[in-house]
């Protein structure tokens, strides 16, 4: 939200009160803006609003709103202003609308349409959840190769009149098979009586309907273009992703990453809007599956427990210890998670990535050991400093390469069973590397001290 | 990477050798692909391949390599070559080679750029870092309002055929000052002999040259425009900032959340391409710092050393308790962090998002409260099986709502001192939990059990 934003969504809060003055408030304020106020008012005012706009202009603020609120609102409206806002969202608003619901409260909503726009939303609705179906409006303008750059320009001036999008325009032969995207700035430059095909260049960038959103993000990205046409699998047009819907879909998807890195499940809800109990639901799983990982390092210690009874001064640098483990291993996560989420590093990297992770983790396990070593020098003593010293610089030598390691591998080892590898959280690489750091910890400890050692 | 780009990509390394071929492939390939494949071939190929292509692609391809590669591949060519591909960059693509270069550097490449080129890019570089103007590009097309809408398609005409962004024409005064933005199509729907200030509607979402790029991508993204006109503070037009490049910039900043939040420096390079030695030096200083804080944890462990003594069974139970302490935590100030960085929750919502979280952590606490109970209840067999359970769940209730707290205040203080919220990373959380863990469950089982206790 934009300082600009703001601003306008408290005009319309203190305004809510005149009717005069709040129209001419909505009309000067951006649909988004006014989406943005709807959202921190209470319910009566909500509606106040929405039938203060001009009709034109309710389905677009309505198209700004979360989902939770488009239902809050337009469950408060009567039947005929909800058909009439179902009706004036562009196909993939309303698609994203439709997906929100319960199936128990979608059939009423489906009632509301008509018979072409309930045709096309149950179209839209039958391709896979977060595939580029989804995502697709069917609102474009095509034109064929045979036509002349006049019949064309005509067609798309009637279409753009229409409201349909036209920075792009499509070339489709009889069938409707996409034969090309040309920009409308070159059916303006071009002379007005050659034909079509002479624009063309037969090369474009497209992606098939069942196509995961994440690959159109890609595409997006990678070809830096704005408008990407939607195909089924023998090449025909069915519609187009713009580039703002994949800037979502984009955030979507980091912020899934995010969460699920952090050891929660996804979200997919704005946190204002969170319940207690879902976030609850959202994060208990993994808390528990934490606890029984956490229970192998109890396992571990207990197996030490004579050792630590014997010598239960190793117990101060067990922290350290652990936690050089998990933090090296954390970052090796980090970076490793987030380059395959990126397209930077692919699979088949996991060889090249793993040489370099160890030769980064042997300089941080240097370092690390000549720290805590020094501390060790310190907490010994003159009795027994020196050989503490080599204990604890020894074992975080090692932990931090076994925590980088495991940091670096288990993303990909998660990828290459089709999982998501975010799913190697913080929480889970450290939970995994802690027992391994209790081991050795105290298996050198053990040896170089001559304790009972582990049962 | 498409599945395209990557098949072009072998096609192009297929062909190296043959010169008619690879010319060929060359020139059906999308210049991100052929960036992309020159990025996976030796140094000596890679010149092959950029002198196989036109003069006039030649730039594109170059824009389109990473900071590093661009380096690399001007270093090898010749001081015209150079000259001509810096020449042929646009402005912002030329900014951001020009501010990639240590600055010792960069005074050698200047030289090679012609006295316009050079005045322009020394003004973007003045921009401050991670500003708009560094991104923009003063390639735009402006119009007057008093001008016709022929007269004015003329002049657009005119630019579009030098290579100006058109999608967006912007009216402006006699003294350069932004009036309006238009969009292409509605110059081609409108009457030809009307004047252009009877298209405005004087409504213009800009931004400043020294806002902050982040700032640029919520505006963006927040009002789904393409193209952001951007000005100096007295509103004179001074440049065009396009989704594309806030795209890239959306993901960068995505990134370095990502990265922080796992604990490593930001790193701005890719990872392929990052040596160790870099990487090192990113990580080194939080694992240091992670250490001192474990320190703590280690302090405190030291005070309990005669209550473990007296009950070494207690130990078993540690990992799982700091475990529940330092994952509720990282859960809480992942959501947070996130929320912060899309803009879904603002600083001032610290209340309310406490009050939340106390609500789910006291949900999650209980849960993993009867979890550890249950185990206590086992592990303690039936001499001490009821009390253990109780200590280690009211202990694991406890740390778990301290974790839970932790986790959502810290990324809120850390924003109130003008710091990036993502500095609460998952390893400092678990840190400073570990702390916390340790005492309330030393000290509730020193109680219960009327063991010496901490010191």
């Amino acid at each position: 939200m934009t300082d600009e934003g703001v601003t306008a969504e408290v005009l319309i809060l203190q305004n809510l009160g005149r009717e005069q003055a709040l129209a001419e408030k909505l009309e000067e304020t951006a649909v988004q803006d006014i989406a943005g106020a709807m959202s921190q008012m209470p319910a009566e005012n909500r509606l106040q609003v929405l039938r203060a706009l001009p009709e034109e202009r309710r389905a677009d603020v309505f198209s700004y709103l979360s989902h939770g609120l488009q239902r809050e609102v337009i469950d408060e409206l009567d039947a005929d202003e909800a058909r009439r806002i179902l009706k004036a969202l562009v196909p993939d608003d309303r698609t994203g609308f439709l997906e929100s619901l319960a199936p128990g409260d979608l059939e009423g909503f489906l009632k509301l349409l008509e018979p072409d726009d309930l045709k096309q939303s149950l179209k839209l609705l039958g391709y896979p959840e977060e595939s580029v179906g989804r995502l697709m409006t069917t609102r474009f303008v095509s034109v064929r190769p045979e036509w002349t750059v006049t019949r064309a320009l005509d067609h798309i001036r009637h279409e753009a009149h229409r409201g349909e999008t036209v920075n792009f325009v499509f070339v489709t032969d009889q069938r409707g098979k996409l034969l090309d995207a040309i920009r409308l700035k070159d059916f303006i430059l071009a002379r007005q009586d050659v034909r079509v095909e002479s624009l063309m260049d037969e090369d474009v960038i497209q992606i098939e309907a069942d196509a995961d959103r994440e690959q159109a993000v890609q595409t997006i990205q990678h070809y830096d273009i704005s408008t990407l046409p939607v195909t089924d699998r023998s090449g025909v047009l069915l519609g187009i992703v713009t580039v703002d819907d994949i800037m979502d879909v984009a955030e979507a998807e980091s912020t899934e990453d995010f969460h699920k890195f952090g050891g929660s499940g996804r979200l997919n809800v704005s946190m204002r809007e969170a319940s207690p109990v879902f976030l609850y639901r959202k994060r208990i799983g993994w808390l528990m599956i934490l606890v029984i990982v956490s229970l192998f390092s109890g396992l571990t210690l207990s197996m030490f427990e004579h050792s630590m009874e014997a010598m239960i001064g190793l117990v101060f640098f067990l922290p350290m210890i652990i936690a050089g483990s998990g933090n090296a291993g954390s970052q090796s996560a980090t970076l490793m998670v987030r380059a395959l989420a990126t397209g930077d590093v692919a699979a088949s990297d996991w060889l090249r990535m793993w040489g370099k992770e160890l030769a980064v983790a042997v300089l941080l396990g240097l370092t690390m050991a000549l720290m805590v070593a020094a501390i060790g020098l310190w907490r010994g003593g003159s009795e027994i400093g020196y050989e503490l010293a080599l204990v604890v610089g020894l074992a975080m030598f090692t932990v931090v390469i076994l925590g980088g390691m495991i940091g670096v591998l288990l993303p990909f080892l998660l990828q290459r069973f089709d999982m998501d590898p975010a799913t190697a959280s913080t929480p889970l690489i450290t939970s995994i590397a802690d027992v391994g750091g209790i081991l050795i910890y105290f298996s050198i400890a053990s040896a170089m001290f001559g304790l009972p050692g582990g049962d």
